[in-house]
């Protein structure tokens, strides 16, 4: 037996680990002081009444013969497709009901979806990027190559027709920065990929942010996105889903070539890689969809784009450069004073007691940024944003 | 972009779609008749009250802001894996604590596993075999070959030294078989790995059927065997967990080749693709393990075994060939009177209106077998097998 040598080839993801080993040492030699933390992009909300009603409803189903569940679709349930089509429908995007597929996150479709993709592929990915596009690439032997996001652009690369991809990244409104593409913007990557051949897998997972209506909620939205995207959603983000497993990908029935079926091979993959969403679960995003499970999630919403707010609103008092805030739940800052990540990072844990993510874990590009997130609670977000105005008020 | 076209080397698999498909026919044509369906490997009972006890309460934790529950570890709660531990020593293997991994079934790791072994790799499976062993492999573009299994070697094939093999896939109590090995029988599979230096992914999925001593419950209970296998089980069978979706692997951190260590690939190829079994499901799997759920469980179980019995039994009666019956829900039968498994199908369904699956759907070997399973209903079983034996009673 020989192992997967690529592996070697990915970098020790060092970043998480590297924040928590600073905290805890901080920590330790200062056990009075009280460290607010807006690092991870975790949600801090409970899950909805309505969504919590159908678990307990769906946990009965599984007690009882007449109601039990075994094995599932594994493409997933009628009741929770239809209702994310239907979802799709409000925002003028009409699906079939096979395009759907249930899955267990976006992350987990968002690697393995490249099992029906050649090894051979070129992949572009945007720096500063999420690193899972990278290693689930680097692992099967892919090319990746980069599209660089700086200051210059907004953190939103567009396309340039001297390079040539078959596989492309976009996760718009973005994972580290918050930049989010308009929906011209996106036609360009979209005329692109359908001029070079290209497929994009598009992250959606911060879809749900998205207020302002120039920007898009899904790629397809845009004209010729069928015949060139996959996209992938969440109800982690949207439902406070992260430790409960839910999410979708749409691969529309134009995405062919060469007589093969993006559609069809997913469906293969998935009936002999995958046995199915836990149907409690399914139950549970169904909800979610509800009149009244979508208000009470709405709230939940409010809340952390309030939190998002209170930060940029931080940014902009003191005058720092910062991309995000609006339309996502990530501030994305330039350091002050030129520091660069880690420097920033040890500044404000030190004088501050506030903890968040240098931009130099997601990519070169990400050299002097740093990462703020709106998943903290209320109290904690205030908190931090007085006592970060405090330390950088000049 | 191109597809990956290994994808196009995997047969159709028209198995159960082709019985769902005559039995459809059939059902139209004769609307009065009873069909009673002993061939998909589902279960029936309904969760035991101590697990719908658990996912209520862990429902209700993720209601509330103090028990919410967002990111887990990808390998899995410790709540869990130290009950996975607990189980594993009753019987004698002593694992470590990073040695198990919780995930959403066997199904999806057996699959995915194979990330983190070379495509270069050459696999070796038994035939007749749970066709997801083959397909994952075909469709990364690995080398299949077959260990026969037949009537000569009771459907337990043993290692041929002439073979160079570098995956090797074992199923002990085997689907669709229903055999299983000797602890002996292991002992000689683990030698020839080890002498070979290629890995046994060990499908243990059925292990909660065996009562019988002299079979291992795991491959771990043999020597040697750390050294060269992976382990895979899963709650479905043990629990009736097949809609409910958890399972474990076990990867010694004794299985290393050229300082790259089995068990530390797995883990990164989780925590890149993979964000973890929801709380609420490793909650009700943990209460399998308590003492209350263990003896609720074992009534379930007790209830399979004896319509496997009661299957068992009949063709003992007939004089009917077959393996399986005893430490499994599968009996794997030898079809009367020479005919193909298909023929025998028919004839089941038309003068019995019994509907098992046609071992030629399983492999080469599997023509002229023919597979029931223990896990319909006791009510359904009787039938069935009352009206087997009047059919086939010369």
């Amino acid at each position: 037996m020989n192992f997967n040598l690529n592996f070697n080839n990915i970098a020790e993801s060092y970043l998480f680990a590297e924040v928590a080993d600073r905290v805890a040492k901080y920590t330790k030699a200062n056990p009075d002081k009280k460290v607010l933390k807006l690092g991870i992009g975790d949600v801090t909300l409970p899950l909805v009444p309505e969504v919590i009603k159908a678990l307990h409803s769906a946990v009965d189903d599984m007690g009882k013969a007449e109601t039990f569940k075994g094995y599932g679709p594994y493409e997933g349930y009628s009741f929770l497709r239809d209702s994310i089509r239907g979802y799709y429908k409000k925002i003028g995007v009409a699906l079939e009901d096979n395009e759907i597929f249930v899955s267990d996150g976006a992350k987990s479709d968002l690697g393995n979806i490249l099992d029906i993709f050649s090894e051979n592929n070129t992949v572009l990915v945007p720096d500063p990027v999420y690193p899972v596009y990278v290693d689930t690439n680097l692992m099967a032997g892919r090319k990746v190559i980069f599209a660089d996001a700086n200051e210059g652009n907004g953190f939103l690369p567009m396309p340039d027709y001297s390079v040539n991809a078959d596989i492309i990244y976009i996760c718009s409104p973005n994972n580290p920065t918050g930049a989010a593409y308009t929906k011209e913007q996106l036609k360009e990557w979209v005329d692109y990929a359908n001029k070079k051949n290209a497929v994009i897998l598009y992250d959606a997972a911060y879809e749900c942010f998205i207020t302002d209506k120039t920007l898009a909620r899904s790629i397809f939205e845009i004209d010729g996105a069928k015949t060139c995207a996959v996209e992938f959603c969440s109800f982690s983000k949207i439902a406070g889903f992260t430790g409960t497993r839910c999410g979708y990908t749409v691969i529309p029935n134009e995405l062919k070539k060469d007589g093969n079926s993006a559609n069809k091979m997913w469906l293969r993959r998935q009936s002999t890689k995958f046995n199915g969403v836990p149907y409690i679960v399914q139950k549970g995003a169904a909800a979610v969809f509800s009149d009244e499970g979508m208000k009470q999630i709405q709230q939940n919403l409010a809340y952390y784009k309030r939190n998002a707010k209170l930060i940029a609103d931080c940014m902009d008092e003191l005058g720092i450069w910062y991309t995000g805030g609006k339309n996502s739940p990530y501030i994305w800052l330039k350091c002050p004073d030129g520091m660069k990540s880690w420097e920033f990072f040890d500044y404000l844990l030190h004088n501050a007691q506030v903890v968040g993510t240098p931009g130099a874990g997601f990519g070169k590009n990400g050299e002097g940024y740093f990462r703020l997130t709106a998943f903290g609670s209320e109290e904690v977000t205030k908190e931090a944003v007085s006592r970060i105005k405090a330390l950088l008020r000049k």
